[in-house]
Order: structure tokens, then sequence, then C-alpha cells
């Protein structure tokens, strides 16, 4: 029994899951949840994420919601095969590697996530684009890109000199953030720039990318 | 050499620490950060946190910052001893711990956050309390705790019948939410309120409240 990813293949969420998935050498079933119809509102969802969100994962009897969370078992049930994404076997770098998925969720997301979803997803649902909303964030993004890129000096990746989790979860609201006229925020910070493009060149986030087709002419 | 807490007793993320440390039988040094004279924005401070918040960790000579991070490193490092926070045992157990700690990082912490911000920490600061803030906030956190109402129905805490992390992660800002005119929206959800009242009589977090000190008259 394999596992069962309920998302789409477009949602960021969905797709931080999946490049995990892969990264882990594994594979999964994507099953469809048609938002437009509202089917993550339906009792059969509801029973998956009684917040009606995508991405669910089930393995078997064991049903997880939480893209951030879902990635951490994967992480920890595969941690002998594929790329070692939580650094099992040593306790002090799978501590930075929480802290940098805490920065993360905490700090970069929300901040991201807000100028993605005025950019790309507000127009797709007939919402007119609130530019100030970008705006502010913009320079709240680029406030801590200096922070990453100072640590980036120091290290290939957040964590330390090892790709992981912490690196990965990045990577969705990232790819799309690409898509805007503001690239220069990234690209203007050499080592964030080299991160950036070292991590989405990854086969996994690769194979995910061909699925995230929003902002796609 | 033992546990350095860099930060303040009364604040929320330390707290969260604080509790985390002593459910698993450790000690700590709290050294305090002193916010008013904006020690956390120099550099003796930003070199253990380059966001410049409280708190951040010393042990030895590992610095880790993000309070969430924080605990499972805790619970992680003295897994052993004390209460077992995050089920390393049982890797279902602990998928379904960090699943409702997402839901506490994601959902339950920024509409609890903004009210606690609005009700105790603005008039600190000399600024009025936005009451539509605290309004729209309160409906959301009804919704939420309407599915935790649902949950801690089929089990005594939010990942299993354990108390874990995924509930510790809740109590400071639950503590000052309790501290408002709100109460009812925990006290009128019977799970919700036995759960709270559990969950915040355990010796780790009264010993923690007793330094939570906001709003105190």
């Amino acid at each position: 029994m394999g596992l069962k990813l309920h998302g789409l293949a477009l949602s960021t969420c969905t797709a931080r899951v999946a490049t995990a998935i892969y990264e882990k050498g594994q594979d999964f079933e994507l099953v469809a949840v048609n938002l437009t119809a509202g089917e993550h509102k339906q009792p059969s969802f509801l029973a998956k994420n009684p917040f009606g969100q995508i991405p669910a994962l089930e393995d078997g009897d064991l049903t997880l919601f939480e893209s951030r969370a879902i990635t951490s078992y994967v992480a920890e049930k595969y941690k002998d095969s594929g790329h070692d994404l939580n650094r099992h076997n040593n306790l002090k770098e799978a501590a930075l590697v929480k802290v940098w998925m805490e920065v993360e969720s905490q700090t970069f997301h929300p901040i991201i996530a807000a100028i993605v979803y005025q950019h790309l997803i507000a127009p797709l649902f007939g919402q007119k684009t609130d530019q100030a909303v970008i705006d502010a964030n913009l320079e709240k993004l680029k406030k801590i890109l200096d922070v990453y890129e100072s640590k980036l000096k120091s290290s290939k990746y957040l964590a330390g000199d090892f790709f992981s989790l912490a690196d990965l979860h990045h990577l969705p609201y990232i790819y799309y953030f690409m898509k805007s006229p503001w690239t220069s925020v990234v690209n203007d910070r050499p080592h964030v720039k080299a991160w950036w493009e070292d991590i989405s060149s990854r086969p996994s986030f690769k194979k995910v990318a061909e699925g995230m087709t929003i902002g796609q002419k």
C-alpha cells in the first residue's frame, strides 16, 4: 500500500510534500482535490483534515495534514533511503535544521505568501492585486534575505553544508515568486541567488515544478 | 555546562521553551535580554539570533533560536528523562504530534497572538487597542476551537491520549488570553476547557506562569 497524496500538483503545499517524497526515492499516488467544487470542505475530505486545507497524506491507516509535518514524517520514515533531509544521526545538525525550518515557517512564509497571493492568486479569483501589500512585503522580504545572504556566506545551505528540509520548504514559494517582476530581490544577493539556483535544480523539485502551472501563459 | 536561556520570563516564547525544559526534568540559567534598551538588536545578541528576537538557547557550543525548534531539540536531547514530549518511540504518534504542532504554529498562533497583542501588549507601548482586529480574530478563534472541541472529544490531548509538545506550545498564549474579557471562547467549549485546565495545571507550566506578569495589576 503506497502513499496517497490528496492535493493539487500546482499547489505550493502539495509541491512541498511531493518534493520531500521524491528526495527519499519514494513515489505516491496524487489524488486530485477539486477546490473549485469545494471538495476540501466536504465531509470526506474534512475527515482527513478538519481544517479543510490541502494537502493530506494517507499512509495505510495513518492520515496526516500540514505540509511541514508531512515532510518531517516522510524524512523520518524513510531516513535510510534517498537524501538525508533531517540529519537524523546528528542531534546538533538536526536542531539547526529545525531552527531554519521554523524561520521559513514563522518569518519567511507569511511574507512571500502574501506577495505570491497578491500577484498570482488574487487575479485567478477575479480579485484586484493590492500593490501596497506587495510593496510592504517586498521591503520585509529584502531584510530577511539580507540575513539569509549573510548566513549563506558561511554555509552552503541554511542549516549547514548540507541540503535539508530547511531549504526544501522554501522551494515552492520562491518558484512562484521568481515568475514575478521582483526577481532582483533574489538575484541581487549573490549567495541567495546561488542557493536558489542550486536547490531549484535538484531533480526532485524539477519534476515537481513541471506541475506548478499557476501564472503560465 | 548547563542550558542558558536568553529571554524574558514574561515573554510567551521564552515561557514555551522554559516549560519544555522543566517537563524534561532539566533546569536552565535565564539570561535576561533588555528589550527596552534594544539589547536584542545589538551585535552580541544578533550573533545568537540574526533576526533579533528572543529567546535563544545556548547549550555548550550550540546556539539555537525559534522557540518551537528549541523545544523540539530539548525533547529529543533529553528523550529518556522527564515526560515524553515527542513520542520518539512511535513513528505514527510522533507524526501526529508534528501535525498538531503545525496547527498551533500556522493556524492557532497568528490569531491568538493578534488578540493578545492588541489587548495586553499594545497598551504597554502606548498604542491604542484596535478592537476591530480583536473582533475579527475572535471570530476566527471560535471556528478553530470548534475543531479543537471536536478533536478533544475523541482524544484527551491534541495528538492522542498523551500530553505532548503539540499541547505544550499552546500554553503561553492561552494563559495571557485567559486574562482577557473573552474567556468564554474557551470556557463555552467543555472539552477545550477541560484540556486547558489540565495542561495549565502541570507543575512545569505553573512554575513558568509565575513569571508571566504582563497584565497583572
